[in-house]
């Protein structure tokens, strides 16, 4: 009976802290998603939002972490289990580093909006990118969610479609700083923003990456795309 | 006696973990001297050799981050010891970005050197700011060998030195852009090399803050230098 009591006292844990990194997930993205729109809006209010709200980010960061040592500790997790809790604890480190990149996205709408009004170019380019991201975030969320591997083929090729897309509106930003050289600081300050998605992008591949291992039991950072393909047959 | 051998097994099993983080921390340090003496003497040989090395730098991450897992299933580590095998686990992960980094500054020296001949201005600026990131690095490690927190305020305060010089030298950057818009491309390119060792700090203010956290068992991620400077007295 004791055992059994400790069983499901261990699951009760595990359940609160899995879904507090699903509430952490739809916070970040929900910053990704407004510093994107206040960006493209040019709306200042909701950059300073974005900013404002990373402190819950970070708290539940810290409060995730916490959760899963006191976990192992208490519970000592083997197998499986131990996986979960490993993945959790990567998996919002990574969802932290989004948080700050979306905070970075914030920034720069709140500096250059309280410079001027300007006109930003290949601003649809860049919402295409974002899309993308946010797009790769979501499924590597639901992954976690459903402890189901086998979007990560998918996530990683559409991290280098991202990657593809940050080289081209790199290219394009490039090609207006010589032609108004000018504006090459706000220029610079734009393509580190989209420097910005590209590792929003990085790090949701990372959470698919930690989902194959929590998964499948096997570390596929540094392994390649068809390997990663051959391991989710 | 069997307790005691377990426990013998588990301060062997744990040495050799922290030895093998130690390795790792100096070959990342190698690469980053690698990297940065092969952008500054224009010596594609030695970038080539950064660029092939990183392959041992992801098989020492994979094969300490199994490590790792494997103690907790077996020894079930409580309190300072569960502390410091986390703390490893994300030490590595950092390593293992800087080795990144370093690999986009070496792959620069590549592209670039292929190319044509070339000079590149603020290259003292440039040592000056990674001498002071290897610094970080090598605080940071000593402080994890030597279980001692009381070098994280000096790393956070490097840091900061860090983040002015990458501001101070893409300011210049940005005038030799609207002197002569057609280096455009290569001062972005040289302006992501400088940003690769503004990442390389951070990632060693990272390792600093866990090792406060390994010796005091408290998360300063997100306190401020004061605060810091409070924790450790």
């Amino acid at each position: 009976m004791l055992a059994e009591h400790t069983y499901k006292q261990f699951d009760a844990d595990l359940e609160a802290v899995r879904a507090r990194v699903l509430e952490m997930g739809g916070l970040v993205e929900d910053q990704v998603n407004k510093a994107i729109e206040a960006l493209i809006g040019q709306n200042t209010a909701l950059a300073e939002e974005v900013i404002a709200n990373d402190v819950q980010v970070n708290g539940l960061e810290v409060a995730s972490d916490e959760a899963c040592t006191q976990i192992i500790a208490l519970r000592q997790p083997t197998a499986s289990d131990l996986r979960m809790i490993l993945t959790i604890i990567k998996t919002i480190a990574d969802l932290e580093r989004i948080g700050d990149e979306a905070v970075k996205i914030a920034r720069f709408t709140v500096k250059t909006l309280n410079n001027d009004r300007i006109t930003i170019p290949r601003y649809s380019e860049i919402k295409y990118m974002a899309d993308l991201a946010i797009k790769m975030l979501r499924t590597s969320l639901d992954s976690f969610a459903r402890v189901d591997a086998s979007a990560a083929a998918n996530v990683a090729r559409q991290d280098m479609e991202v990657d593809e897309e940050f080289h081209l509106i790199a290219r394009h930003l490039i090609t207006y700083m010589m032609e108004d050289p000018r504006n090459i600081t706000l220029f610079i300050d734009l393509m580190f923003v989209v420097k910005a998605i590209e590792r929003i992008g990085d790090h949701a591949e990372n959470i698919s990456e930690y989902v194959v291992y929590m998964v499948k039991g096997k570390n596929v950072r540094h392994t390649s795309l068809e390997q990663l393909e051959r391991e989710l047959e």
